[in-house]
């Protein structure tokens, strides 16, 4: 319903691109962009069936940095969503359990909680579905769900940890409830405060002139129709490529939605990965061979939009990016219980 | 010189063992232990030759966190120096690029400015020392400094916070300057406020009765020999075995200080571990194959002591160290500055 509205308004824009950047005053571009995006909000949303309360966020916090939740015991949520980085790596793609690399560029765990679904392919319906992958996968943490809960319930201070987070449950110490405490802290990941949110708040001073041109080429060229909303994409997927199919190196084979819904139609699609904070976490697409992001603006111009973005024209919308960093997490590093006899030894294998 | 009133004292208190374990009320233990330990201060220690400021304390923090300072972008001192698990990891030997094993057991980073040199052999004299190590180290971060100076410099915003941390000085980015400030850093995670300081500070009840007849045990059979002091280790290289060898898997075939010094003397030495939150950081020793502490202090007292305590006594010892736990270091993680195009690419190899 709402990429309807939106469809309509970009598509019109898209007919009268030249009337629209020459002639348009800043008002005009910051009331396009106030029916085009949502502003994150200052605090983090209510996530149905899992309610905040401090004690889970502090558990989420500490199994987010806990890398005995690995079967090496080095390598946590952390490790490959850095809360430092823009929630991500500095890799082409992850590198985990016995430095194996993993098949995709890992997506920015920063405002995640407002993608339709999580991973590149949508695979996991929400955040909590999402954490009890990494851990599982054999290139990435390659634990087991029994391993998982044998080392949380080794340690008291978890069990006490657990009894708060998920009060009147006579087994808390779960692998879903490991899942649903991470997804509540993950759910606080969120940058609010940009200077584009400035913008749409109503600050027309927020960004500047070369910044608002790059805002209307961005939306009078269509980049709004797949990257638009509260987080600038992940909220449908698309198909990569639906102009002119980018390289064979940035496709990487990967087939996308594919793989989860084998139909035909979902072929080489993608849930649009959110531009929030994106001069953050180099490199870019699903396969992570670009690491510039002017250069995955331009394969977009090509590939996506058709359309004839100049050298220029692409320096403006990279630079319009670059106002949607916002003010990112503040997070006091977790203190995690000290390990006892019956705490799995880490095994490198 | 502190060495030599230390020597004295529990070389006489070896004498009576029983008598003073007997007989001393908490009052004597306690007077004992303030002769043989030192609290562990609020503030962190001066250090010559390197001024600690805000600015470069939070640069030094940054660089810490920073796992681009790894060739493969993947490792920082935190990796295995975890602020959140005792300031050690939990692994035999530390895993590195590649997946490499390390040689030895990584040893706290908690406490370490009071340690009289840094590594299991000392052949770092302190801590600015020490933090070139790992990351040029094949197993370990596997980069240059080279390559770190073209990291940092990479980013305009490390350049501006090397300024600030180095003020007036014409190329602050250096591989040295990076070590200065992880080692300012570095000297902020000290762990105060354990009970054992609370009792050395007067407070008899700090300590529990049996917790205090550990203590006692420590002090009469001549733990306190090389675990005295601040950090209850760290201050002298003694040789492991000096009574009788631990198994060949203990020592693993490192001959420890002799590598550094190449005296005969010297083989088998090493520098004494701090104790204090030795409950947070198993594995022990050098070579990390013993997982549990009481197994530890049973080595400890045939390899080392060539004493006869019993299994009750050496419950009461690991009581009593776990007393030495302190305030653990409240850390914010740091945000990272946004790589440019001018950074270099992690590689794995």
């Amino acid at each position: 319903m709402k990429k309807t509205m939106r469809a309509v308004l970009a598509t019109a824009l898209l007919i009268l691109p030249l009337a629209f950047t020459n002639q348009a005053g800043a008002t005009d571009v910051q009331q396009q962009a106030q029916a085009l995006f949502k502003i994150i909000p200052l605090s983090p949303p209510v996530i149905a069936g899992n309610a905040t309360t401090p004690e889970k966020v502090e558990l989420g916090k500490m199994l987010y940095f806990e890398p005995r939740l690995s079967k090496s015991a080095l390598i946590s949520c952390n490790t490959c969503h850095n809360v430092g980085m823009g929630g991500a790596d500095y890799q082409q793609t992850s590198t985990g359990h016995g430095w194996k690399k993993g098949p995709r560029n890992a997506p920015t765990v920063l405002n995640s909680v407002f993608n339709l679904a999580q991973f590149w392919d949508g695979r996991a319906k929400d955040l909590a579905e999402q954490a009890k992958g990494p851990v599982q996968a054999g290139v990435e943490m390659n634990s087991t769900p029994e391993r998982v809960v044998a080392t949380l319930k080794s340690m008291p201070e978890y069990v006490a940890l657990f009894e708060k987070a998920f009060p009147g449950e006579k087994d808390p110490v779960t692998f879903d409830n490991m899942a649903k405490a991470i997804e509540v802290f993950e759910a606080t990941l969120i940058t609010p405060d940009s200077r584009f949110d400035h913008y749409l708040k109503g600050d027309a001073k927020a960004l500047n002139q070369e910044e608002t041109e790059g805002l209307s080429l961005f939306i009078a060229n269509g980049c709004v129709e797949c990257h638009g909303g509260i987080n600038m994409g992940g909220d449908e997927y698309y198909e990569l490529g639906v102009v002119k199919r980018p390289s064979d190196e940035i496709m990487a084979g990967d087939k996308g939605r594919y793989t989860v819904t084998q139909n035909v139609g979902d072929q080489f699609k993608f849930k649009s990965p959110s531009l929030r904070n994106i001069e953050l976490t180099p490199p870019y697409f699903h396969s992570g061979v670009v690491w510039d992001l002017k250069e995955a603006v331009a394969v977009m111009n090509i590939s996506q939009l058709g359309a004839n973005l100049t050298d220029s024209d692409i320096d403006k919308i990279v630079v319009f990016l670059k106002t949607t960093t916002g003010k990112q997490p503040q997070v006091t590093y977790p203190i995690l219980p000290a390990p006892t006899a019956a705490t799995p030894k880490p095994a490198l294998d």
